[in-house]
């Protein structure tokens, strides 16, 4: 890749890639059949595998590897009381306007962008309201029925039940601070305006760790939080000039924030955030401590005093992660012959199918199948036995298989196969006896 | 286990259970700090290691490695025409009467179970309404505010987006019938009275297979998936006297289902579906393909007719199987030297932790760490080095850790540790080289 100072030079059109998401069963939009439901998205066979594999390999380095994290998977509904707490009835909102000739509504801070209305002639010729907040969160009602029942939401954030749970969770698990607890799980926000595919959709899922530790040792936490997200982004293979940490300035921070960073991606569409790093300060232990009346304090081994301890927050976003690996790795790649292929780099880690195996005729299907099953005991692997082998390379090529393993008419006898790697297109003769440990040292090499 | 033929010769109490629960970290009520909310749970550190295998497990059996079966993740708010097609919009509903004196709201069918009025004497004293019909869908609002927006709602159940997305599913998949599509994920129900734990909650997790098949060949694909289904449940551990396939009988078949049989489970509460297996006809495909005017329909590759498949449903609830699980395992058991120990004798595949590495001193931690560092690579496990080791065995014993790995003085010298199993308590002093073999051959008899 030419090295991008910005989206314009990127060669990956949003287009390729929405367009190679939908027909090979990456990501399209929910409900399709319908005409779709504006900011929801379904993962199809391809995709489902890429999510999963990106969130196996979180859940192993955030919370398997470490003895110092706990994970839980909580409600997506929770206590209403839980988002007062939080801030969220008060301060999660947008000001929005009504235009008073064509009845819709924008968001006040983006009235150059009000594209949507059919009205429009010149933002000028709008007769807006005055500016309205409008809560961001997605509203439901529990109980017999609506009149009786309480009104809860759907969570907008998952860091709020880790902060409920911190006293539970702590005891449960005999931890003391600095110790963290991590959850991965859907949220949703109302947004006005989703775009950007997956980006910015209403239902989306996040990986997140909230760390709690001493008030004294909060900037080292944040920091060694900071560098250790950093490097599970360039671990994917994100390349160094394609990802950059942007500290927020003072005037940007949330109302509970003291310090933080996005991590921040090149997009076809810009530079944008697929991970926060925020220090929160004791914001949430304390206002919990308050609205619910439990004392979520902690004590210090040496001077006994009861104390708060502070959150470092690193918050990532499994849909923009899987993006981001997508968009990474797709290329129309020139071939020496003239040709072109499509082809989708991706780490081996996450990549949906480890290995084809290719029988190179129907004839061959007895012993390229016992390949396939003995392989299918150790990774996720795609039997292909139809159309032509170039055809069926490229196949695996456009969706990221990083190993083409082929069964010919002399792998009958001398007990041997092709395996084909995916970037290189190197081709290498390999016995069948030492197949699965060739293909562990190329698809684990870490392990 | 004594042979139960009900419910109340069980050994095991729900409350021994549940109190495990909590006190160990596998489930908890949700917002717990707040009084919690009815019908809503967290789980714990140790609960989420059990339901995510579970899951790891499911997802292993019905999708990876199975050539005909295709995986998606689809989004829990979809179209909400969808749950019109789905006949959940005027069907999923519960018959309800109001009491005139206390004002609360009870199930119509349900009316010898009123024990919730606080103004009860006798059933026979309220002054009920007229039955009224109450859907069970949750409901939101999507969109710039509430007069404007569609109402939409919380899937009911996760099956219906795999039949919205089948033709694009086995399109990009290149999938033909018979052939099918599986999805694990949340959903929700306004239950009026949720109950037994976990058993019957508002949100809660189903991993679902829709098969597709020639509407010839549905009895074979319905014994078939059902035996393939029991096998699973049994695999888990579950005894024969705690397993029971129970057919629907014709009145009581869902309006779309031609067959239908439930795998039950004894609680103590009682023999409960955990499982159901429906042949639902081509009753989906035909409302979807109605509703959406799109044709979902295949062609026969013989006939060259074109036809609506059939679909087989395999519907497991993966709280109620965690559940039973847990209360499964669950034993107090009576020790030769007249004391008892608390044990849950979970399968190691589901077991959250399957190692607990045990230093005899804390002078010993060096040689400890770095067992704990080689297994942890291959293995969720417990580095443990507090307590006396009697009392730290039986902290694994409750949380069902399958092996304890002690390390004491002459390991430094003999280069050997002592490996202790759960339920027999039998101890073997075996090489540290030979660790990870000897444990993998107990973790993972099937490999």
């Amino acid at each position: 890749m030419a090295d991008p100072k910005n989206s314009e030079s990127l060669p990956v059109r949003m287009e390729e890639v929405v367009s190679l998401c939908a027909r090979r069963g990456f990501i399209f939009p929910s409900s399709e059949i319908y005409g779709g439901i504006n900011g929801f998205w379904d993962y199809g066979p391809l995709g489902v595998e890429l999510k999963n594999n990106l969130k196996a390999l979180w859940w192993q380095r955030m919370v398997r590897e470490r003895d110092d994290v706990e994970g839980i998977d909580s409600s997506i509904i929770a206590h209403p009381r839980i988002w007062e707490a939080s801030g969220h009835v008060e301060h999660f909102s947008d000001p929005m306007v009504d235009c008073r000739a064509c009845k819709k509504r924008f968001r006040a801070d983006q009235l150059d962008d009000v594209g949507a209305c059919p009205s429009r002639e010149g933002t000028s010729e709008h007769d807006f309201t005055d500016a309205r907040n409008f809560n961001l969160m997605l509203k439901t009602f529990i109980g017999a029925s609506e009149d009786v029942a309480s009104t809860a939401f759907l969570r907008p954030e998952t860091c709020q039940s880790i902060f409920a749970d911190f006293k539970r969770v702590r005891e449960a698990a005999r931890q003391q601070v600095p110790f963290g607890i991590a959850q991965i799980g859907k949220a949703f926000r109302n947004e006005i305006n989703p775009r950007n595919f997956t980006f910015r959709s209403r239902e989306f899922e996040q990986a997140e760790l909230e760390f709690f530790a001493p008030p004294e040792d909060r900037e080292k936490w944040f920091e060694s939080l900071l560098a250790l997200r950093l490097q599970f982004h360039k671990d994917l293979g994100f390349p160094d000039e394609r990802l950059r940490v942007r500290p927020h300035a003072d005037d940007e921070l949330a109302h509970y924030a003291n310090a933080a960073a996005d991590i921040e991606f090149l997009f076809p569409f810009g530079w944008q955030e697929i991970e926060g790093i925020h220090d929160r300060g004791d914001w949430d232990l304390r206002r919990h401590t308050e609205f619910a009346g439990k004392d979520l304090g902690v004590t210090n081994d040496e001077t006994k005093e009861r104390y708060l301890p502070v959150v470092i927050e690193t918050s990532v976003g499994v849909d923009r992660t899987c993006l981001a690996i997508l968009v990474n790795g797709f290329e129309e790649e020139a071939l020496e012959n003239g040709e072109t292929r499509s082809v989708l780099r991706l780490h081996p880690r996450v990549a949906p199918i480890k290995a084809a195996i290719l029988p190179l005729s129907k004839k061959l299907a007895e012993g390229a199948r016992k390949i396939d099953q003995d392989l299918r005991r150790h990774w996720n692997v795609f039997y292909d036995a139809s159309g032509n082998i170039g055809r069926r390379y490229r196949r695996q090529d456009e969706i990221g298989t990083p190993l083409c393993v082929t069964y010919d008419f002399d792998s009958e006898t001398d007990g041997k196969v092709t395996v084909r790697e995916r970037d290189s297109m190197n081709q290498e003769r390999i016995s069948c006896d030492a197949l699965v440990a060739y293909l562990r040292e190329r698809l684990e090499p870490e392990a």
